[in-house]
């Protein structure tokens, strides 16, 4: 029978997203056969993911030290930006492996009704980086959604004056999809259709 | 991008059961989005249910207390024992709500091949206590697979001598089950223990 610690353990694991009632279970149960020093190891690292991560100043990525890995790595290509939504849209890209440029992590898009104002983006940064770095091209990576392309929309506006090119990644990635799940190859073909707006 | 702590925590969640590669990032990421309070309340929960959750020295269920809640509940028919094999086992069977007896639980059944033998199992104390208590009947809970049964034969043969009751839950259709999609195993059990209306 779940005892109230146990109940306890399984409310905190069913708060994760798309973890249901019986999966929570399933997982509270196996820490409990879980050794001593699994379960430490466990909440080491969540401690650690939350005192030691922190946002890059530069592109707004996760990192640990000053600067994220990327922006502190002198060997790639520090004249383009690839804006995305989200960390996660990173790794998909890291993982194509064939962009050397730099990021810039918008940390959501523009949706007025779920009240994400562009004043709430990551956007000022942006801005600040194209206008003092050197910086050719700023390629918009956003999901292809409604609130992708009004973003994309907004920030083209904003960048303008710039003078540079700017550019979006193709709709490769299905219409509704989801640039975190894509696979390489398709992250690989919308990349080489971008277009100049 | 994933930091090393991000990456760790990734890890973790990644070996719990039937959390593959990408929901545990999802997790991970998600957890970076918790806030500091929220963190420490999963840590917490996590730490308590190692340390505050025991056996109970009785059935063997997960217990805070002495006893485990049911075993200390003197409302309880105490004449019944229903033996499972496994805590989540009583879970359903409580849900179910009717029935009133004590539980006994013996983590897991006999598996030879997975070398699980018979005294890997919480069989000595069922024994110790039909000899010590005045149980009635010990009612066998065991799923119907062939460990299940195995598990069942072995313990009845360690029972008869007592000279209790000893039953076994019945298998047959779920209710809600279709008869056309059934099993043949199914069907023949059901069939085997056809009762007379």
């Amino acid at each position: 029978m779940a005892t109230r610690s146990l109940e306890r353990l399984i409310d905190q694991f069913n708060r994760l997203p798309g973890i249901g009632r019986k999966t929570a279970a399933r997982l509270a149960f196996h820490v409990l056969d879980m050794g001593e020093d699994e379960v430490e190891d466990f909440i080491v690292a969540l401690k650690d993911a939350k005192q030691v991560i922190k946002r890059c100043p530069k592109c707004g990525d996760f990192c640990e030290n000053e600067l994220c890995d990327i922006c502190a790595d002198l060997e790639r290509d520090r004249h383009t930006i690839c804006v995305v939504e989200d960390s996660r849209d990173i790794v998909s890209f890291e993982k194509m492996g064939k962009y050397r440029g730099l990021y810039h992590v918008l940390n959501g898009k523009i949706a007025p009704l779920n009240g994400i104002t562009p004043d709430k983006l990551n956007i000022k940064s942006l801005l600040e980086r194209v206008a003092s770095d050197d910086i050719d091209e700023v390629i918009l990576a956003l999901n292809p959604d409604l609130e992708g392309e009004t973003t994309a929309l907004y920030i083209n506006k904003l960048l303008k004056p710039f003078g540079i090119k700017i550019t979006k990644i193709a709709s490769g990635i299905p219409i509704g999809g989801n640039i975190e799940f894509a696979d390489s190859a398709t992250i690989s073909k919308a990349l080489d259709g971008r277009q100049e707006l």
